[in-house]
This record gives structure tokens, sequence and C-alpha cells, in this order.
């Protein structure tokens, strides 16, 4: 069946999908989002995401959205035929990377979604960035990137082997690299930015961010 | 082996592990954390969670922390000898689980945990509440229901069939309803009030919450 993915074509969440996508090696039709208002009509809610928010997959007949659900779903169906591991059949090897997929959704994204939506989305529509929320949000960042500095240690990987709890943490970051001025919290602590630089240098993150 | 869950005895974090053990009938030990520093000691963040946070659930040597991804590991380890289906074995109903346990962590928990740490965490700690971003987040989420009241249509669960998606969205709609005024978020949509009857009606909900 053919793999439709429709979504924006910028990072984070539509590239997240892509990535996992490249990392499974498999083929999929791109349909750029470019016009926002084509999201929100009665049409897309009603039969592509109730919230009216992209990305989506349509996996020929089967529609399913949220980007992390995606990449779940991918995984679980398409893992066995690729080369790369996402998630382990093992339980308990599967569990530690369900701890860090939780760290990406409970620590991660909140302070540094707050820095992209104040800097880069606010920008964007002429609306002026409230400098207290980005202020807050880097110091909550920098808290929880001592704590993976410390997780980090002596790893290449989260779980100490690549899996989708890395790959859902690099779309942020790149946001970081390319479009703000904050790269620092990366650079400065050497374990996460061993990290991020493994994350930049696998082969399916330099396809889906070429 | 015996399984022994570290957690605080109330909703929504430790108790939304409790619920998935007791939906999956798995005999459990728990230990009551009653001192706020025994988490925050050098022993607990070397040994148990890294940010100092429970539950913490070891299942004989292995320990997990994170409360939904000890829910998920429990499911995927123990699921196949119970009598109730959490996360179904088909790769696309259980991308619909998926769907809507990314709504909880997208859409559903970011504005109830505000109110609930406003309105309670604060007022514990002496706290003022911040009046503005509760009523923000009253706002979010009365947009959020919104939403689930059409999905919920003609549906006794969020997929049609009780799900882990449900029970995630059980503990903090529980808080709101035992511990705030803001019930009404719930009760004045039939179809989401229905849904919350039903989850509050299992018999696994009951033994948790007695």
């Amino acid at each position: 069946m053919a793999i439709k993915l429709i979504g924006f074509p910028q990072p984070p969440n539509t590239l997240r999908v892509v990535l996992t996508l490249n990392e499974l090696d498999l083929p999929f039709e791109f349909e750029s989002v470019t016009d926002f208002k084509t999201i929100k009509t009665e049409d897309f809610i009603a039969n592509k995401h109730p919230f009216g928010k992209v990305p989506v997959l349509c996996d020929g007949d089967f529609v399913i959205h949220e980007s992390r659900a995606i990449c779940r779903y991918l995984v679980s169906k398409y893992q066995k035929d690729a080369k790369v591991v996402l998630i382990p059949d093992d339980p308990n090897k599967a569990a530690i990377v369900e701890q860090y997929l939780s760290y990406e959704t409970s620590y991660y994204d909140p302070p540094l979604s707050k820095i992209v939506y104040q800097e880069i989305v606010n920008k964007k529509y002429g609306k002026p960035t409230d400098e207290a929320v980005v202020k807050q949000a880097l110091e909550d960042i920098e808290k929880v990137l001592d704590i993976y500095e410390k997780v980090l240690e002596g790893k290449d990987y989260l779980t100490g082997e690549y899996s989708l709890a890395d790959l859902l943490h690099i779309g942020y970051a790149q946001v970081i690299y390319t479009a703000t001025a904050h790269s620092d919290i990366f650079e400065k602590r050497p374990n996460v930015k061993r990290w991020i630089d493994n994350l930049r240098n696998r082969d399916a993150f330099k396809k889906t961010y070429a």
C-alpha cells in the first residue's frame, strides 16, 4: 500500500515522521500543506484530524494522526522488515525506551516548544515575544539537560542503543540550532553535545534535513 | 516475580499505575511515599528516578519509572494473561489507541495539570493561586473537551472499546471531580459525561479509588 504523509515541510512535528520513515527506509509521497486554512476546513477536521492539525499519515485507506502515534504505528507495522530497531521486542528493553519517550513529552518538549512558539511562531505572525516566558523556559530546559547530561554519561544514545526515544528528541534540537540563538544549551554539555552530534550524523537525519 | 510500586497514594500519576495493575488483575505491594524528601535523596535519584519523581515500579530486579511508561510496560508484559485488552495486538487498532494516548499527553493533560497545580499544589504549600493561569487553562480544556464531545458521539470509549487511552484520562478527571469546583467541564457535555461515568463504573476503577 502507498504511504502518503500530509504536513508542513518544517520541523519538528511532520519531520519527526519523515525521519521515522527514512530510518525504516519506507518510500512515501509527501503532500505539503502550504496554506494553514487547508487543515481547518470542515472536510479536513471530519476526515483527517478533529483538532485540525498535521501531520496526518494515510497508509492506503488507513488514516492516522498525531506525530508520535504515527511514528509508533510505523514501527509496529514496518520495523520487522527494516534494518534498524526503534522499539525493541523485549518488554524490558522496550520499557526503557518508553521511559525516555516519556522524558521527551514530559520534560523536554514543553520548555522547548514554548521557546520556539515565542521566538519563531509569534515572530512569523507579527506578535511580540514574551521574554519572561522564554526566560522561564530556558531555566527549565537547562535543569532538564543537566539530568540528560548525567543520563548520557558514557553512552552514545539514551538507552545505549539508538531508539525512537532519541529520534523524537532531534526535531526541537534542530529548530534550536538552526532558528534560535540558544544552541549553547546543547553545546556546553559534553555528553548532550556528543548525543546530538550522533543523531545529526545518521544517514536518515541527513536525508530528512537535506 | 513480585511487583512493588513506589509512589504517592494520590491521583493522578501513581494511581494511574495502580489502575493499570488492577485492570490487569496483577497483585502488587505498595510503598507509599509520605515524605517528599525521600525521592530527592542521592540514592533515590541514582537508583530509582534521575528526576527524583514517582511512581517507580520494581518488577523483581527490573526498575522502571515514568507513569505512562510503566503502564505500557505492564501491558506489554502481562496483558497476554489478562482478561482485558488495553492495547490491541493489531497495528491499526493499536495506532488508533496511540492517537488518543497522544491526545491525553498533548491536549488534555497540560491544561488540567495547570489547574491542579494552581488550585491544589500551590494551596498545599501556602502559595497563591494564579487566577489568570487557571482562567486560560479552563478556556483551553473547554476547547479540547468540545472536540472530545464530537469524538465520543455514539461511543462508550474513545476508540469504541476500552483501552489504555481511556484509562490514562481518568486520573485528572477524578482530581477535578473530587478536589475542585470545575466538574461542570465534564458534566455539561453529554458524551463526555457518559464516557467519564463509564470509566468510573469499572470494577478496577472502584477498587483503585476505594
